[in-house]
């Protein structure tokens, strides 16, 4: 059992024990790389109905070496003895987990998308299923910590006098799309008319399902548009932005394995900008956040650059011929969009510093 | 030599000599591998000063077993005994060529830039050069056919009365934006504000030079942007759109090594439009257009359906949510968005069928 | 209805029916699209029972205005009427169609591997299953033209008198590694000793089946080996060569859709050899043979120059260092390796040059 | 400046100050992101005289927010405060450099070919130059630490001692092939005959250099062989394994950034071997070694297993077809087969545990 040093009480206490539901696929298989890495969180639990039984390193040879750790049952996992579970499951599905767990006092990071969208009717709407947990909805704080860290925060108090808090992450397209966005619209600079988001994802983003889609031939060398008009992360990006019904959000699939680049298209208002002032408004912005790097110079970020990782690279071009910003944001859609993001979460919930277990940096090239 | 019957006077008449200047370019060789397969052209000559003399098959292997051809020095290739040279040059080299050519009777169809602006102004300004001929650019027709056809076929009945003749073939990125998005604002369906081509290209468009850019080891595994509210096809799109100073053009680089697909987001005017509408209006836009195919029912252009060759895929999806049209164009850089398309330009003013020597269909996955 | 000059009697026929059984899996639309792009042959028939009535456009896109043919099913498909069926299926599923066929006057260009292995004991040790066609497998001929031609001219004779004949087109590692291996090995040259084929193919070779290996984020930036030690191409290698028991046959997959790369260690016999004689003996062996290129100079064959094609490309070294020959040769594990081969075959059964429809070249980068 | 627990002594000392030299390499820059990431070698000096200056962030943006360091020219740079200097430049250049530094008492990590072939002879056979620093070679310690563990462990109590120090590291081929092959050749399994060596690598192999070889279009969708019969790592594979002047060794390129797979074939002497033999030979040969995994079960090694981490994947068949053994071995060339194993080699000689800052796990999938 490892130590640690709870960074807000100075005292040395037991590992954090946590548990991972879905660890199977991308997103929880992810999740359980970081946590192997984390010096302060002890996975105790890997579930996979499917592969109960089965050593991680047999399903997922990188972990060869790394773990002897069987994928569990749901049943069978000791997931009340955790103290942070993270549910890497298909929506509906923590909305059908999340209670029980948080009964038993286990803290909730959920990955899916059940708990991000305040508006149970909005969640409706565009998942055309009935929220059955709105309690809990609106207990949970979103899970994007560079733009809604207070929240998370209060959970942090929350869980230290002994509650059980719920965090809902934000999507991978939410995350670098906001990430680039923000800070000019929080800043007030953008005047009306439709926001265009364009977004490029790996095809990891489409999940580990075997599928047309997903296979080899038909996605290398191929580069196409997908869910036009009717994604559903078009809400959670609305929402996060405070846009409504403005977003025009068109994700498309690119033959990479991870990496998702945004680029935001911003209406200027009547106010100028240049090219400094954008600078220094993004710097200022994320002046704080260690995982996210402003590019100035005329750089454009890279998702090579942040590939494995919890970082993000963003920029901010005033296009003067057209008189708008281009903001442009780069992730590992599993990383900082999925695993990554949901482990700087349990961090902050946790008392810990945000970077604890999240260092590591993408290969030079 | 080649015997043809020319489509125009019912005679079988001797086959069409053509060479391709700066043949070693990615868009020179593949207009070279056009020529090769076409039934009514024949290679007399293909040009490169850096690789005088070195057969075609040693420097690119794909034409061992096709052509014994050599790359001659420009000096020395039978250019003038021509009846259409392609140049494939970078821009001012085709000012610099073109009329020499042309004074010796030898129609040109030039794959550059150079030939493309109307206005010498908008040319200078976004290329920082003086225009030396602006007397050809005035003849010039503008090579997109499915969209300027008439001045092509024009050029053509003044090529057949003996006249030397001009192509400025359009580029890469224009071919695919406007494709997707001439039919709705031609139709007037298009307001105010902003027009957005987000558009991602595969490595080949950055050309054949070995640079960190185009290194694999950096291009693998990478979306980014790149000049972002400066890129040179920013005044050749509002040209041919006709909708100066309202572009926002952002292209982007993906790991693949041919295809370019743009989306376009379209505000709609005050006219409301529905997805059948929009299906009806693209479907009779490119009703008599070989090369390019309106996909419906949902379907998004796949830039593998098109690589290899000279075609073109389009959709148009009425998004509701912000109500603007989402407009796709799925093109291969080097094919439809360069040497495809010039030989397609070469056929019309050749007086012969479109897709002579066009015809090829991409592999299937 | 297409006519045709019968290139054997100089007269003109009509167009040669074909049909295509298996033709949604990768070798058959990969037929397809060679058929579509024959001049002398007329598709009639595409089957496949999980899409029939789906035009084939609809299902893979490079289609799109290239044809209107639909997917029929087995039973639909007026295959009677076909001179030729090719038949894209998965073994013994040859075996149970190609007698009714050929009863019914049709000759069978089968791209399985029901009929490539002469002796039924070694097919039924290797396939685990009886072969229950042993009469027609008997009059097949092997279907690798370069080193079979003659078996299939024969053929030709027979089919030119009206009757069935019928042909097991080589498989995919077998086409490249003979190719490669042939030359040396029927000069004598090669000595005792293990015959070690190390090749590696695009992810393309493992089917059109959605499946983890065929997953893109796990074939991605992998390499791997696979069938060490049994797999099923090696009595068949072993059968092309004469070299039973000898060979160690190790195939590899590797992150490319289409390509096919067999690098031959053969140890040297007691005759010395020069890499000057190597090149003569394999200049001189394929000579007639349009579609194999033989590198020299210490070019080695490049898939990328063959993707697409029915091209091959072969070298031959000497390595002196271990005094043995190291050949390699590279195809199109689609094209050369299956469906352009069986065109091949197809045309020399029809009396049709060896080129025909299949004079495709790479593109060049 | 860090504190370090040496793990010999059990005390607390300051960090261990490292420089590395051709930092701006692929492999430098490799050992650059390890060393960031160790937790008690301290980085003071990153090298390269054409970018010194520059930001490691500014070229390398992977580094963006994980450090400010500048690379440095050679002559700029701290490198005799260093305790260890990793060499990271082309061949005859450590002997350019490694004898000054050792004077400085700096202990030097060759990346290099220069301090791996114990024989001048050899060097200079394969080299084409003279080596001049013959009793430095005399000194040096293979870097391989799973087959020389001992040579580099006489190093730390050398180093121990306050003497400098010098490991030559295996390259990348001879890293895969001799894990691969070792255990099978040391416990006398392997007859007579050529030994067949195969392997596959990733395009970073080929360097940072842009040139045609590393094109992005030229590299993907393409594999191809090379330095056929005369590949340097020749000798230094048969050092290793003992075997002078049995190696059949080719080396090819696929579409890949990392990974290397080297297929060994061992033809077998009189006696006999079953699966489960080399399975349990292959175990114990590596069961104190953190950094190789032996796959049974019919399990293959994946070089995306192992992609940006110290970690090999090794296994051994028996092919009963042709009695032969067919090991593989799977790395990242950059990693375990250049930067990785140079820390590791580090690590020993500054007495820490060898996974000391190599404990990263490669992403799932």
């Amino acid at each position: 059992m490892k130590a640690r040093q709870n960074t807000r009480l100075g005292q040395y206490l037991m590992s954090i024990k946590v548990g991972v539901v879905g660890a199977a696929g991308f997103a929880g298989i992810e999740a359980v790389r970081f946590i192997i890495g984390h010096p302060e969180f002890e996975l105790i639990a890997a579930t996979s109905n499917e592969l109960a039984g089965k050593r991680l390193a047999d399903v997922y040879p990188n972990f060869q070496g790394c773990t002897d750790l069987a994928f569990a049952s749901h049943d069978d996992a000791p997931l009340s003895s955790c103290e942070v579970v993270f549910l890497a499951v298909p929506h509906t599905a923590a909305i059908a987990q999340a209670p029980a767990l948080m009964q038993a006092g286990v803290s909730v990071v959920d990955l899916s998308a059940d708990f991000r969208l305040k508006d149970p009717a909005v969640y409706e709407q565009w998942y055309q299923v009935k929220h059955t947990a709105t309690d809990l909805l609106a207990q949970a704080a979103f899970g994007l910590p560079e733009l809604f860290r207070d929240d998370l925060q209060a959970l942090a108090e929350r869980k230290a006098s002994g509650k059980a808090v719920l965090v809902g992450c934000a999507g991978c397209y939410p995350t670098a799309t906001s990430l680039a966005a923000a800070p000019a619209i929080r800043a007030g600079l953008v005047g009306d008319g439709p926001i265009v988001a364009d977004a490029v994802s790996g095809v990891s983003g489409a999940g580990k399902k075997a599928t047309e889609r997903t296979h080899y031939c038909f996605a290398d060398e191929n580069l196409e548009a997908y869910g036009v008009g009717n994604h559903r992360h078009t809400p959670e990006i609305e929402q996060i932005l405070g846009i409504p019904g403005r977003l025009v959000f068109t994700p498309h699939l690119a033959p990479l394995d991870r990496g998702l680049l945004s680029t935001v298209t911003l209406p200027l208002g009547d106010a100028a900008v240049t090219q400094e002032q954008l600078n220094d408004l993004y710097q200022d912005f994320y002046a704080n956040d260690a995982f996210v790097s402003v590019l100035v110079d005329g750089k454009q970020p890279k998702t090579s650059s942040v590939a494995g990782t919890n970082r993000a690279h963003v920029a901010a071009v005033y296009n003067a011929h057209a008189n708008v910003i281009v903001a442009t944001g780069a992730i590992d859609n599993v990383g900082k969009g999925a695993a990554g993001q949901a482990v700087q979460c349990a961090n902050i919930i946790c008392g810990l510093s945000e970077t604890t277990g999240l260092t590591a940096i993408a290969i030079p090239a």
